[in-house]
């Protein structure tokens, strides 16, 4: 049993490194060498990439791949994507591919409002707290007037500010709700700067006005943003004539009646609607990690979405008319294409110069695209061949690799499983026929 | 505007590089660099790496660092975390040392059942349908045995197979639900597999019963594991004397009275809710990355269980109570210490080892503490001294990255910071003054 450690923070990388090998690695210097390995030979790059975090010891590796051939508003992207499960960007190319001739996909913002809230308590007669607000709320407004000039500059800031009872879900309950424009930017640190003030100016002018006594415990219990954003909205579909839609074996209406149906299912069940809506994410994950934004954000985001209505739904619609197939998503992204990382980590600016530098709302709209290639390619895969093929098919080279293949190993066994099913069971045996 | 390209997944790397490079990098050569920079210098391993997914051009390093000094259970563990954000591995730090002393964090997995399902079209009568399934449903098992051989050897299998009518949400609809305990895989591959054939068994002896007639119109939509995991659940919690909690300017009582307010607020509201419910994945994907699992899979099931009463909800809970503080969480998690990239990728190797190489259901209890943890630290900022503090001082040296700010510069800039309140303009002000 390892001891504690103090002050662990304040020590070098490599100090680090030392007491983790002792206190944790079965063989010290063999740990150690796996952790140098990853190592950018660059001191400054790493030392860069070091400061991202804290107590930072190597880089973990996740897989940059690129999606070709995606037409977006009749643009052609490469999409970049961070991602380390073996079928997306496979999956996400064939999805482009298809669509290529087919009009491409279409997309468009459709809200860009961004929330954040001052939650309070207050025990006294809200009457007498609405007074107050109403007659604070322009000295909190300017309050914040420093924080938000260079956004404000650029024609974002605030939009409103108001005072909401919640003492029917919560007694005590009430928020400052804000709203903002923060137009490239993520605007996280923005909102939570100007609610931290919110929260300080009304402390203040609330000890100075008659409105508010004692009795009332007013108290700030916390300010920050939200990333609940169901006002800040994209939408991207595709859509073409059923005939076109016409797979080996499968007529276009079959085919289209087969996955809307797959779509509807989702709508209805839960424990599809999250693989669904998993599969969704898995694109667009892949693309918020490459450009330098928050994965936890837009996915906590996005699922609560899916249960807005007290069911948790698909994200994605699909609609079979007048023998045109449709196929749609509408999801809330908060992302940005300045701060944090976006202009720090040289990989991320290299990424949004291959999507040719886009604004947030343009990264908004190549987002949705990224979910809804991915979830057409997997109800293709599930409603056609099945997805352990094609899933089963680009894990092959993970179990070669695992199994130690050679190259000519490899080579065989890509031939051989090419007509025949892929497993680990499959691929020991295979290999084991091979060898001597 | 680039035209499509056609075989790109067959090009070569350095093919793949060069067309990307000609049709979106605005400096050909700058591109590239940046491209190999990021390379491994061992070509071996950049090839195991290059392998993990399609289209692979470079490696997206995320910063892993390590949170040590928590104790779970008794024992000590140093936790290895890959995330980007820059006060994440910090705010783990700090809780884990908050509750060294207090007895540590205490975890269970309470159950471990995972499921899937074969979606059904049938039109016909259920009764029929039942009766075909009650007699089918021993082939089905059987049809499975050498999916399963391995499995079943060490303890695990599939645990039940039953028909569900839902023809009450959806006209038609009908499920195969499958439940299945994959010990220490995440049995993504596995269930697939075992659902595939309980499928093509259907179809196969549908075809062959007179139960079954072509007007029932029998389809099988899709056969797909679920991660919606209700089933497959852990639970973490810590607990405290309320004087114990005492802090700078609050005495414990107001210290957990607060706390427990703010997460109340976060079980009413959903906006709250969803901030809440992030930092606490925060904690959890930092693990579930360092350890190859898949966060796209662990955000669903989690977010969606968030909303299993009909309003999103925080995954945290709080109580006071005869003068003691708990705090815990429970949630689902589907995750493996075997399979995918566990055993393949030398950082998540690593990381397995830092961890004593504990099996699902330790990792399971290390992620709920990791997460845990994570909403402790947040929610102890945000009552006290309000998230901005911590986070900019955290973010103040990508800030000073930004800037391209020297060795010496930081030095001074952080020694400024300690007494000053950190914001971008504040920190290009600071360097302006230092600059001549």
């Amino acid at each position: 049993m390892s001891t504690p450690i103090s002050g662990f923070s304040k020590l070098s990388k490599s100090q680090k490194i030392s007491w983790l090998a002792e206190n944790y690695f079965n063989d010290v210097q063999a740990g150690i060498r796996v952790l140098q390995q990853y190592w950018n030979s660059d001191q400054k790059l790493q030392q860069l990439h070091d400061e991202f975090i804290e107590n930072t010891i190597s880089n973990y590796y996740l897989p940059l791949g690129v999606a070709p051939n995606f037409a977006i508003n009749d643009k052609m992207y490469a999409i970049p994507m961070a991602i380390e499960e073996s079928s997306v960007v496979a999956a996400a190319s064939n999805a482009a591919k298809f669509w290529l001739d087919k009009g491409g996909f279409k997309a468009k913002v459709i809200q860009s409002v961004k929330n954040g809230q001052v939650h309070l308590n207050f025990y006294g007669d809200s009457a007498r707290l609405e007074a107050f607000f109403n007659e604070v709320k322009p000295t909190l407004l300017a309050d914040c007037e420093s924080i938000t000039t260079n956004m404000r500059k650029r024609g974002g800031g605030i939009l409103d500010l108001e005072l909401r009872n919640k003492t029917q879900e919560l007694a005590g309950y009430y928020q400052l709700h804000a709203t903002f424009e923060t137009l490239d930017a993520m605007g996280a640190n923005f909102i939570n700067s100007c609610l931290e003030q919110f929260a300080s100016s009304l402390l203040r002018e609330a000890a100075k006005s008659t409105l508010i006594t004692e009795e009332d415990r007013l108290e700030v219990v916390m300010s920050i943003l939200s990333n609940y954003v169901p006002e800040c909205i994209v939408r991207a579909e595709v859509s073409c004539p059923v005939n076109e839609l016409a797979q080996a074996g499968m007529s276009g209406q079959e085919f289209a009646t087969k996955f809307a149906r797959a779509v509807q299912i989702a709508q209805t069940e839960v424990r599809r609607a999250v693989t669904h809506n998993k599969g969704i994410m898995n694109g667009i994950d892949a693309v918020v990690l490459a450009t330098g934004n928050d994965f936890r954000a837009v996915e906590a985001g996005v699922h609560a979405y899916a249960s807005k209505d007290g069911h948790y739904r698909s994200l994605t619609h699909a609609a079979v008319s007048d023998g045109v197939f449709r196929f749609w998503i509408e999801i809330p992204l908060a992302i940005g294409t300045v701060g944090g990382l976006t202009k720090l980590h040289p990989l991320v600016k290299l990424c949004f110069e291959m999507l040719g530098n886009p604004g947030a709302k343009e990264l908004m709209q190549i987002m949705a695209v990224a979910g809804l290639a991915q979830n057409f390619a997997a109800l293709r895969s599930l409603t056609t061949t099945g997805i352990q093929k094609g899933h089963m098919k680009m894990h092959l080279m993970n179990i070669l690799n695992q199994l130690e293949a050679t190259p000519q190993e490899k080579e065989a066994a890509i031939e051989h499983f090419k007509a025949n099913t892929v497993s680990h069971a499959a691929a020991v045996s295979f290999l084991e026929s091979l060898r001597p």
